[in-house]
């Protein structure tokens, strides 16, 4: 069931111990929600858990630590998690079918939970659970507006992205005058690179190559860079947006092997291409700028079966 | 003279030709205070030209072409100049001592125009041009707002920075609200690269050395990896922030080769070391996270120079 704001308020006034539950490999809007709904409801006097299936990254940590899950609640809140399944394996058995309230902002939702409150317009789940915690009259403390702001920065790309809209940058505004330390945040977030992560982006770039007059840019990942640069496909992501950025690239492909010897197709693209179509061809999806598909072969041969189906479309 | 808002809205409405003087190799935020302000005169019937001493880079486009400066203006204003000789060698023979009205932000502004309306507070000189416009009664059009977010964000990083206050994101979500194509202006200032750099870019990662157990990263650029990668010094300020990314590293360090043989040391640091102390100590100076020098000898030399001052401070 989709409920409004005011329900969702009643339904944590009306409750006092609460496990919220973040999405597996966490990002800074899901922890954002968790932390900072954990804290308001704590103010009221309330219990209230964090958990998470997988280890949260310690560059989070200036939001608080995510809690053990050995306690019963009265009810699950689930945060920024449009489907069960991204709850990790583990907390999906346990909890996909027992969520009480889901606070979202994927117009994707499954709608898995007894009651969802959505708002897809929404650029971070934050902004709602802003909303939720001004509905429950608890002040913004500096914690609070700290992972607020943490969720609204990292969910924009730094308030880059087109799904800023002029409510993000005015909560983000609210944010800052309530203490949130922005630049601090955005020093972690975006300006921070790990060795093995610096290191494998030298070896991506090295053997980037271009093709179609410099309309594709291409990067392979093989398990062998992961061993000479000590990193693992957790830091790919972060590579894949790099061949789409370069000056008249249409398509930019980060092609990575996999363990099993198949290999990940992201490819990212300009306004020129739409490449959930391209990735559809090889049986994948996505979003028109950013999609992905699996292909198998040899390397030479990926590359090709790649190369091929972009060629139909540039 | 310092004045305020209002006797520089009153100077703009009494007279009727002005040129606008940007800074040279001009920035985002001296070119969208300019295009704003000659766009809004000119919607009150009134004369005015950009002119801008060295040629505007064609991503600048979407705001506008600067004019030739070949017409007897009544007044001369200049944006987001703080001293004369950043007007550029001409420009500053010229028209240095003729500014009829300075627009700043710099709180080091050298006070050299007749009258200078100031506010170091604001952290593009765009927050300001933007509140002259309200105060001429000017309405905000698209392509108004266009610039006036792009000196926003491009002054501050995308709003990354520590300048950025609660006034800047709220006028940059006023400036969406009328308009501004704010996805796209961020991806053409910060997510376009040029080939010549992603070349120059992966010659100088491929040189990058770790000192004092990885707490320094030192990038050098020759005039060697310019030709073989066809970019040139303009491209190099992008790579002096990759050094200090580097997770544990304090000073980040990139070192280039002049063509008359001298190297220029651009520095970054977190935190934990003042960087202008460092750099005082070889000549330079800025701030205590950004600064620069000059050092001589060959390379091993110059090397050895910066090291050995790094290491005091360390």
């Amino acid at each position: 069931m989709i409920i409004d704001l005011n329900s969702a308020v009643e339904f944590l006034k009306n409750n006092n111990n609460f496990l919220i539950l973040v999405h597996g490999h966490p990002d800074g809007d899901t922890l954002g929600c968790g932390f900072a709904l954990r804290e308001a409801l704590a103010s009221l006097g309330k219990t209230a858990r964090v958990c998470c299936n997988d280890p949260v990254p310690e560059k989070f940590n200036y939001m608080g630590k995510a809690d053990g899950d050995d306690f019963t609640p009265d009810k699950i809140i689930a945060v920024d998690v449009a489907d069960t399944k991204l709850l990790g394996k583990n907390f999906e058995e346990k909890y996909g079918n027992k969520v009480d309230l889901c606070i979202d902002h994927h117009g994707s939702n499954r709608l898995y939970a007894e009651r969802t409150l959505l708002d897809s317009s929404a650029a971070a789940a934050c902004e709602i659970v802003l909303q939720v915690i001004d509905g429950l009259g608890v002040d913004i403390s500096k914690l609070i507006a700290n992972c607020i702001y943490t969720g609204l920065t990292t969910d924009t790309g730094c308030f880059r992205y087109s799904n800023v809209t002029p409510r993000t940058m005015r909560l983000a505004a609210d944010m800052i005058e309530a203490g949130a330390e922005n630049a601090k945040i955005n020093t972690v977030m975006f300006e921070t690179k790990t060795k093995t992560y610096v290191a494998l982006e030298r070896l991506a770039l090295d053997g980037m190559k271009m093709y179609f007059d410099g309309q594709c840019a291409f990067i392979t990942i093989t398990q062998e860079m992961y061993r000479l640069s000590g990193s693992d496909e957790t830091e790919v992501d972060a590579i894949a947006s790099i061949p789409r950025q370069i000056e008249g690239v249409k398509v930019g492909v980060t092609m990575r092997e996999k363990t099993d010897g198949t290999f990940k197709i992201s490819m990212r693209s300009s306004e020129a291409v739409d490449v959930s179509e391209v990735c559809a061809t090889m049986g994948g999806g996505g979003h028109p700028r950013a999609a992905g598909c699996t292909v198998t072969g040899d390397i030479e041969k990926a590359t090709e079966t790649v190369l091929s189906n972009i060629k139909k479309f540039i």
